[in-house]
């Protein structure tokens, strides 16, 4: 993993043309400055990336103990179990945590990491899903992302994604599937879930079938989500096994299926992927690809807290998943 | 609705003994104080119950544009559509919000609370379940009470919880229940959950039926909660149906059920509470008493901005409930 460069208070001084207790002034706010002083001063931390806190921390190794998070919402068993559980992994190694839900919105991801930066954090873990990368990950700010590649020197908490497509491809054909079509987010989503695709693909192609993906995105609202799944029985009447990328697809896809006559798993076998405990407790009958949603938590946060304690060479983790065997595939 | 004190700024400076400039000038950190003097004036602060930005905001209507929330968890998919529907629409109102998850924790909810006071919030929504209502809300900061009475001058959106109490128990009697056992929160959790515990034993009552809780907390580990609902059935063989306060214990009854043997709905019948979204795609079957969870959050936002724009009579709103009719119960 790349080395962050330590960008140091000298360099902020020498770019603004002051001395370095002059710095020290601005980010305290102490004494009296000129306004213009304090503009060339800002302008130099803007152009180093540089944050108050990061360098306040530098000077005098002042924690905040306050973490921000970046997700696209909470409103998921994922996700829900995924917050909470970083939510009490860093309340117990004394931080605590600001969050923001981007809710698939560009703009509104960046608002909040530019609120959570202004707000003096030690940390970030980020996990939204957006297309672009934010200019505001430009920090020497300790991050990790979570089921998401963010940058080349920002370490990655992702499940074995493509293992999870095996299993779940193969859970289908050795059960007879031969029709079996997958959902995923659009290839333009920068997220780790684009190996379950491969995965699929890889195995369909071995097995001499055609490979066919609807693609769904996050935040599509549950009606529309409905309509694509209507749409895919409309178009693939031969389909007899499905593989979603997540549970909540996999349970919109049962539904639409039942109500159109179809008898699951008889007539249509379906594999979901999460395995989040509150789908386990309100769906257990579910086949689902499991993923290791509290250990994600633990390991984000020793990662994070491995940043913060200095260390430069922060590698990415990948954890296993586990096909959890219900009755729906 | 009591009318909160107007504290201003010349209450600060009469019990420090300096003048509003003074006050004024330890706010926003500017010209030269002695140490002395920024002491006398926080120490006027803590005790008069004002925080930074509640003054600054009279002084210069400076607002952050940010609110806090503090909730027991986002993981539950009624707190999650909650929260996540209150991002939604303090977004579309131009305010970002920061999530504490207090974990029924009440030392970690006035943690949070305390962090997010500090952060200068423009306005606070609060539902965590603690028993103890924190100090820290003996401020003048607007703030909304999600289905928990926190203090007499703080309204509440809350759902009509002693109808859906009725509409639940009501619909187990028509069935021909004659053993009807309900689940809820211990007495002395602070929530208007308990007036679903209310109706339960009103109803019960009324047709000659002994009433009997199970008392289940918000944060008892699952393997917990199902050691408490096996002993349900233990204790009391004859029970043939079940209203539980929300839709996981529910789930996990039933699930506790047919490991028994019992059959749902024809040995057992079970009616849940909440019927988040989330639930409905999971688990479509489980007959409920739906709330109108997004109503509640655009309600909760609507008081909120009513106390930020200087409305002191701010009044609590109840919402309505409505049965969905699964085949669980």
């Amino acid at each position: 993993m790349e080395k962050r460069r330590q960008v140091k208070l000298e360099d902020v001084a020498a770019l603004a043309g002051v001395s370095k207790t002059t710095v020290s002034r601005v980010l305290n706010n102490r004494g009296y400055l000129s306004e213009a002083t304090k503009q060339r001063v800002h302008e130099a931390m803007e152009q180093l990336h540089y944050r108050p806190n990061a360098i306040a921390r530098q000077l005098f190794t002042q924690k905040t103990n306050l973490v921000g998070l970046v997700f696209p919402t909470v409103n998921d068993p994922f996700f829900g179990q995924l917050e909470a559980g970083l939510d009490e992994c860093l309340y117990e190694n004394s931080y605590r945590t600001l969050m923001g839900n981007s809710q698939n919105n560009p703009q509104k991801e960046e608002q909040y990491l530019q609120l959570l930066l202004n707000h003096q954090i030690d940390g970030l873990i980020v996990g939204a899903h957006n297309q672009a990368m934010p200019d505001y990950l430009q920090t020497n700010l300790p991050i990790v992302s979570i089921e998401r590649a963010v940058a080349p020197q920002i370490p990655v908490v992702a499940s074995d994604n493509y293992r999870g497509g095996q299993l779940a491809t193969q859970r289908l054909l050795d059960a007879g599937c031969q029709h079996i079509i997958h959902t995923n987010y659009p290839k333009d989503v920068m997220t780790t879930n684009q190996d379950r695709r491969k995965a699929y693909e890889d195995l369909m192609s071995q097995a001499g079938y055609p490979a066919i993906t609807y693609e769904v995105n996050y935040d599509t609202p549950m009606e529309e989500k409905k309509a694509i799944f209507a749409r895919l029985f409309d178009e693939h009447p031969e389909v007899d096994g499905i593989f979603a990328d997540n549970d909540t697809n996999a349970g919109l896809i049962i539904q639409v299926a039942k109500a159109r006559g179809r008898r699951v798993p008889e007539d249509l076998k379906v594999v979901g992927f999460d395995g989040a405990d509150g789908t386990r407790i309100l769906f257990p009958e579910l086949t689902t690809v499991q993923q290791s949603i509290d250990q994600m938590a633990a390991v984000a946060v020793n990662l994070l807290e491995q940043q913060i304690a200095g260390q430069t060479n922060v590698e990415s983790v990948t954890l296993p998943v586990t096909l959890l065997e219900g009755t729906t595939g």
